[in-house]
């Protein structure tokens, strides 16, 4: 054996070997959902997955059909106790006021301005819309990304002290990874304003704009002095992406029916139903609040009171076990509720 | 050297001769523009990916930002005398009228059914629109599917006999392979109907449904008697896909600006002037009907006429070379323009 091919020999075995090493840590790689305990919810996830990704598998799916679609606001993230979206509007109140004097004396800007809890909470669904409305439209959207982004990198939540994009799931952050190593594509489909939530899912969920459903406002192509077009936002409701609009939303912007879906709500049921009324192996999974220590505990499980956002009613529990949806019990399913907690 | 490793050996040496061989293969491959004379149509496309994809450039966009916009007819595909779903929805309303035997004798049915051409042509927008509505709306997703791929499959042209799905464009079906070779997204940004686009982009351009934005009904979700969900389509334009509904669908649907439009009329002229408002290198092209024998002729270029259908008029002209928006010449730029002719 000459000395140069005993060297080549040498570089070959050399890669062989690494590559044998790769691929047995690849095999024996840690757990893709390492944050949840072994449990009927964890089981339904990689069986789904394992059905629906495995050539020969009766339950195939083809990679370009392999839609999930997780509703945000108490599935993905925390949403007690009001949407961050909401707070949102709600600080942007003020300067809304500073610029038109006259919604000072007007209710619900009124209200809003008077800092008083009580008559806040009891502002109407009516009253909301005016808020965001007022708040979220009638600028251009380079402004509006300027405003919202500003918000974002500065607002905490009251109890963690945190920004709101640091209080998702790690449990669900697995599962988002895990489908899409397995070749799905994860869509948001949120009742929240899609130009909202676009601001932050790349960076906080890996989901790209294009990969966000949610309540849109239109918009209205224009120019500005100097001849250069730009959109500005519209007072005018295009989609409202909750209930019934969430399946009407999947279709307007995906045109596939999900194979999997995860949602908290009502506003959720129609999406679980769309999905699992399709052909095939699909998986309808429902998150439950219910840990009020390391989260918060709300809706039907031994008998907590629902409250007014993220409603998961008794009908929808008893829909979910009637139709073979999974609930997620957040107290029992998850060793680990955020990346930042042990 | 023992037999075995002199074994291994060669084995390695087979398949670095074959991987050499590959990479050689793929470097001397075919000109992915082949049907394209070489000019500054063809340049233009080259220049604007190398600027785009190559690491280093200083005009590099990140893979994520790739996205490219395509209007359909006329651009894509055969548009003259008639767009082909306008074809599909006169050849339904004989069905219609059967269904609701009061609209024979009501206008613009009753003229629809006359067969007279000369009245036909006469018809409004307004005319157009109810007519679309009638043939297209008011029926489950499901029907709506199955009866539009029954036409598909059936319809001729009736200049070429074939499927209308077999009249692309072959230089730009390698427009639309060359930029997805290079990482580009490619959509659809048709003033056609967003369901029925759908219908066949996949199999005719790759295209898949979540990446055709069109014109939009909104959908209503239902149940059957025996409780399935279903969604209907509604006689309610959501998104009018035209004009400056091409960026406000663009946002709306994909929520990042193109780097790439390609059109062939004034409904794509803010489609393209969106585009070209991004920072960067920006591609802006118009497709030019001016080529009589192997298609057709319309528009301004050698005093043309205009038809009603796919205007390009000469204040799009002059915008295009004003703000370097490349105008391609069909007769000039392409070598072939069918894949089924030689």
């Amino acid at each position: 054996m000459t000395r140069t091919i005993r060297y080549q020999l040498v570089v070959v075995l050399v890669i062989a070997v690494a590559s044998l090493g790769f691929v047995s840590q690849a095999l024996a790689q840690a757990d893709p959902l390492a944050s949840w305990n072994d449990g009927a919810a964890k089981q339904a996830i990689v069986k789904f997955v394992e059905a629906t990704t495995t050539q020969g598998s009766p339950k195939f799916v083809p990679p370009a059909e392999r839609i999930a679609t997780f509703d945000q606001d108490g599935t993905l993230w925390v949403e007690h106790p009001m949407y961050s979206q909401i707070v949102y509007s709600f600080d942007r109140v003020p300067a809304v006021v500073k610029a038109k004097p006259e919604l000072a004396n007007v209710d619900p800007f009124k209200t809003v301005m008077s800092g008083n809890r009580e008559a806040i909470a009891k502002l109407s669904m009516d009253d909301l819309f005016k808020i965001l409305t007022a708040t979220l439209t009638g600028m251009s959207m380079e402004d509006f990304k300027a405003e919202a982004k500003k918000w974002l990198d500065t607002a905490r939540d009251p109890r963690w002290k945190r920004p709101y994009t640091e209080l998702t799931y790690l449990p669900m952050q697995e599962v988002l990874k895990y489908l899409r190593a397995n070749g799905y594509r994860t869509y948001i489909v949120t009742g929240g304003g899609q130009d909202f939530v676009r601001m932050y899912a790349e960076e906080v969920y890996g989901i790209p704009p294009e990969q966000v459903v949610g309540t849109a406002s239109g918009t209205k192509y224009g120019y500005t002095k100097a001849g250069k077009p730009f959109l500005t936002k519209e007072p005018k409701l295009l989609l409202n992406d909750n209930n019934a609009g969430k399946p009407e939303g999947i279709h307007l912007m995906i045109g596939r029916r999900p194979y999997a879906a995860f949602g908290n709500s009502t506003g959720d049921r129609q999406m679980l139903e769309y999905t699992k009324a399709g052909e095939g192996e699909r998986l309808a999974m429902l998150v439950l609040h219910d840990d009020a220590q390391r989260e918060y505990a709300y809706g039907p499980a031994q008998g907590l009171p629902t409250t007014k956002v993220g409603t998961f009613t008794q009908a929808l529990y008893d829909q979910a076990k009637r139709e073979g949806w999974i609930v997620i019990s957040m107290k029992n399913d998850w060793k680990r509720i955020f990346s930042f907690e042990p």
